[in-house]
């Protein structure tokens, strides 16, 4: 068995992260299955397959229901070398996990555990989860703190070894006071694995296959079994559209205060959305009211003025962007320049200096530094079957509302008259000028409204 | 007496509503009568009445102010024969009940006691306020369990019976203690009504006719006088702005709620404005910062994109909008259409398929299925004094900055030239061309920077 | 020595404040002196100099580090005349104060000591820190009730005597237990403040000279030493990125609260966006998502639709703006004028009941009343040289996608035809028009298609 997936650790063991993402998620009340659904820009699954490579993960194994092949192709977009493996069934989570058995016959020194609607959990924390195996303990189990534990796993501990995992149904009253709750994430040793989950049967009230059983029959095999914790926050699953939005609402804080801590302005951080991979510089200053798709690089000093909306696009340091802009995909904004209101962009290199300041649309389009684009000016790039590129050189005036015929040339310090439609290359230095001769007609607007008035009358 | 109310319970009791609207709402700063101020795009007296029909009443009575036929029609505009009775003096809120003696001189089987400025109860609570009238309560009085209690009234109970409600400024200090408040709502059996509104006096230190006051009076004469309780933020009560702005939080939060277990994804829930009519379908995405007008219809699978605003519209399955588009009425965004940025569509019938991609306006038009509407077109389609149509046909393709001055038909499969003025049909399949000649003139540019920096200098 | 600033209270004591404004605010990872960054879009410094002036300071006095002219400038933005010293290196509170030396020496009757980074402290606070040094106390400490005190320095009282203050790492463990903390800012008698200060020394754990020294010496010199408090919120300092968003938070719900509690409806209050200086009349509304920048004044009854963006601009009363407005400096709005989506004014007298609603840019215009605008319309109004100005007559009716080529005239009752370029005067009650001749090509699309089709199959 190969591997594409590159160890990021110090650590020299290998590791397996098995990634359940097999559940239906019905509760979400979707035709897409839950694990596909995003947060800042990227399905679930795809972020804890990321985390799982960022903790040091040297193989990853995703566990799909059948007929899954959009969740596998997900998974496979970060990990390009991911083992996928169908869960026929739906018997528990070991079950689950066993669905990997080609993977953890491999015996990896280090096997994971994580679930694919449990996005927000740190590569830190996964690394802390590994960090025992180690020193020879057989299983980690993830605890938190609940402030309210109805319904969660207890985790009934000795000193610091975990003894077992009680599931709130099976609980004591006694049980039931323990806040200490199961996660679900677990580490274990590889020797240790198979054997174990072999030895977990399905004799509970649900007729399931526990993962949490592996616990206690470590113990009877003589591992030790620790645990680490975490904030409850960080072990958020999603399992409906209310607790998407808390995990978004989750994820996006951490990420503005990322940004924040790194020298960015947010004047009401509660109102940027960020993409999971938002690059920001230092001094930049986003204004309220700002969207970033994925694939945004701003660099520094760069001010992103009130409802703009960015995606694919680099802004170079010192540019000026908004309010009420639009960058998509291969939009480069070159260093100083500015792209003012109701303004669209898109595949176009603008360059340092450039203007383009009041409702255009720049597509497929080479711009000049200091070029100067009037208001209302359209790149008119599509025919209805091909797209066509717009060159504008260096040092350019395009006059307002101007529309310019793709495929067509602006040469450099050319000059283009208001209003012109331009359809042929504009010389260096040259005026194109393309729009019909005025005339007046004087007394015409008295006597439309005369008529107008009349008709109205009738 | 007839009513345009039909019954929208299983009951068969009759069930008189009448709806305090008569508060001056001086608190709030306006020129507008308070209960006219809108929450989720319907004013508050239009809520309360809409709420009493849900809630099964038969007969809808409007206590209005002097002069006020303002509200009355805005409570006439849910209900047309609902019967306004104008309260001429401001004598307490018995005597406010009393100015609708008419109505209750009908007898109906039930009679609930709404406020207009308290818009956030729900059907399901005055359900439960009219059920003990049924099995023979006399009165029902609707309680809430008080944060900070001061200023409300409180309910003096015997077991289940409430003996009577003690202002707070009547109240001793034991009394003060009690936490069950008054939300000012009640039910009473309509042959109860009368005979004991008609024996509240206004012996009191402000000298008013307490509504309080027949829970006492009821109980004097036998009847049994009952409580039912709801969440304090359930009875949330407007006299300012502030509490304006809380009560439209509360109501937006239950809207998102209600979306969001329906299947749709908010991206930041907190961030999306519904209003009171607003219908999505499963698996709408909506991006953050998008606001609803009144009569939204969003179908399957459609996304809105940030910055969108959208009212009076339909947009069916699998159409994607924005971002920063604006649908006002009369839009209908047909199957997997596009309506980009910066667009705004009015009384258009957008056709199958149509791109309208970027920087558009189009009103009263007839757009085909599979139409392209590029950059910057227009739709003339007001010259001062009448407004027109403009028909596109099937599969036409309209480039860049092009006016279209309707009337004007443009034919199944034509082409309009980037940046021409239409204003002549273009046949189906032809092509429509209407823009100067280009000109080029060489050296123009550089002779006329030479000029401007020379006139600069002087 | 003269002073610039004018005393605002009924005091007739003088009364110099020292604003210390000299810290280099490294934790907020910026090029920008720490008290430039903005809250409500003003800096930190400029908003608490001009609550010095409010509070009754007749001279103030800056504390600024070496070689910050910057800071200096823009104290002198709010008050001209205020005096700047420098503090060439930072030996602590006590040495940044007597930086100001020379201020001191004209013993002014009271002092204040203010802080550039704490920018939320009120102006009625620091009258209420003033005002026992007119009934003979020799200093004032501000504190406030912490609910972590960790890391503030404690007040020791004795009654209401301030005995002294102590450093979070000096405290006792029973000093630490208090959570009456030292806010930093104070008040003293001018005769006081240079002998006690003279006397502070830094024979301390960081060899520094606190300003909180001053209270033990002024009690051993037998001054009184008092105390007056605030709620923490209102003394918040800001450090670093995360702590200006929380202060521009704190600020916008000031703000927000005085406009709703003045008048205003803001339907979702945390999505509104004010600056320090935005002034708003009665019954306005403001819709979700709106930001003012600064200068802007809006009259009674004018509605701002969501997503519209305002700075130095007047809207007269009636006036609709947006949804998707932007006004910039200069731009006057008309009574009941209408200003709609995706149009940018920017210096421009719009006339009572003229309406500009879609895709437009006016810049450097003068439109008359009643004025129509069509979509579309731009004002050419920059050659990359000269801005030209454009004059609209009273009731001209401009069709959409019209180009106007400044310097131009249109003139009263005028009309200018759709997709026009006008380039000439247009005289009252004339037609204007300057488009290309439309022409028809049968057959044209079908065979473009049919090429398109096949170059795309090769």
């Amino acid at each position: 068995m190969t591997s594409s997936v590159s160890p990021k650790t110090a650590s020299s063991r290998s590791c397996l992260a098995i990634v359940l993402a097999a559940g239906e998620g019905t509760r979400m009340r979707s035709d897409r299955p839950k694990v596909l659904h995003e947060v800042a820009n990227r399905s679930m699954v795809a972020h804890v397959v990321a985390t799982m490579v960022a903790a040091g993960a040297t193989e990853v194994a995703v566990v799909v229901g059948p007929d899954r092949e959009d969740v596998a192709n997900e998974a496979r977009k970060v990990v390009p070398g991911a083992k996928i493996f169908v869960q026929r069934e739906r018997l528990g989570t070991a079950h689950a996990v066993l669905s990997a058995r080609e993977a953890l016959e491999q015996k990896p020194d280090d096997v994971i555990i994580a679930y694919a609607d449990t996005p927000l959990v740190s590569t830190e924390t996964f690394e802390k989860l590994r960090a025992p195996l180690a020193d020879g303990a057989g299983v980690v189990g993830l605890g938190f703190n609940a402030k309210d534990p109805t319904g969660y796993g207890r985790f009934l501990m000795s000193g610091d070894q975990l003894l077992d995992i009680r599931e709130h149904k099976d609980a004591t009253e006694a049980e039931r006071a323990i806040t200490l709750c199961n996660a679900g994430l677990m580490a274990f040793r590889g020797e240790v694995g198979l054997p174990v989950l072999d030895k977990v049967d399905n004799k509970n009230a649900k007729g399931e296959y526990y993962l949490t059983d592996i616990v206690a029959i470590a113990r009877r095999l003589g591992h030790s079994t620790v645990v680490i914790t975490v904030a409850e926050e960080e072990v958020h699953g999603v399992n409906d559209r209310a607790q998407l939005a808390a995990a978004e609402r989750m994820l996006q804080d951490r990420l503005r205060h990322k940004a924040m801590a790194a020298g960015v302005t947010l004047i009401a951080p509660e109102t940027v959305f960020f993409s999971y991979d938002t690059q920001l510089g230092r001094d930049v200053v986003v204004e309220p009211n700002v969207v970033f798709g994925p694939g945004v690089v701003v660099e520094d000093k760069v001010v992103i003025h009130s409802f703009s909306h960015l995606e694919g696009a680099h802004v170079a340091s010192g540019a000026a962007v908004g309010p009420f802009a639009r960058l998509r995909p291969g939009a480069s904004i070159g260093t100083k320049a500015r792209v003012g209101n109701f303004v669209e962009i898109k595949n176009v290199q603008l360059g340092a200096g450039a203007k383009v300041n009041h409702l255009t649309y720049l597509g497929d389009a080479t711009v000049g530094a200091n070029v100067n684009i009037g208001a209302g000016t359209i790149t008119c790039n599509y025919d209805g079957f091909g797209k066509y590129r717009t060159e504008i050189g260096e040092g350019a005036f395009v006059g307002s509302n101007s529309s310019l015929v793709a495929p067509i040339t602006i040469g450099n310090g050319a000059f283009v008259g208001s209003g012109s439609v331009i359809t042929k290359n504009v010389p260096d230095n040259a005026l194109g000028l393309g729009r019909g001769r005025q005339t007046v007609k004087e007394g015409w607007a008295s006597a439309f409204r005369e008529k107008a008035i009349a008709a109205k009358k009738k």
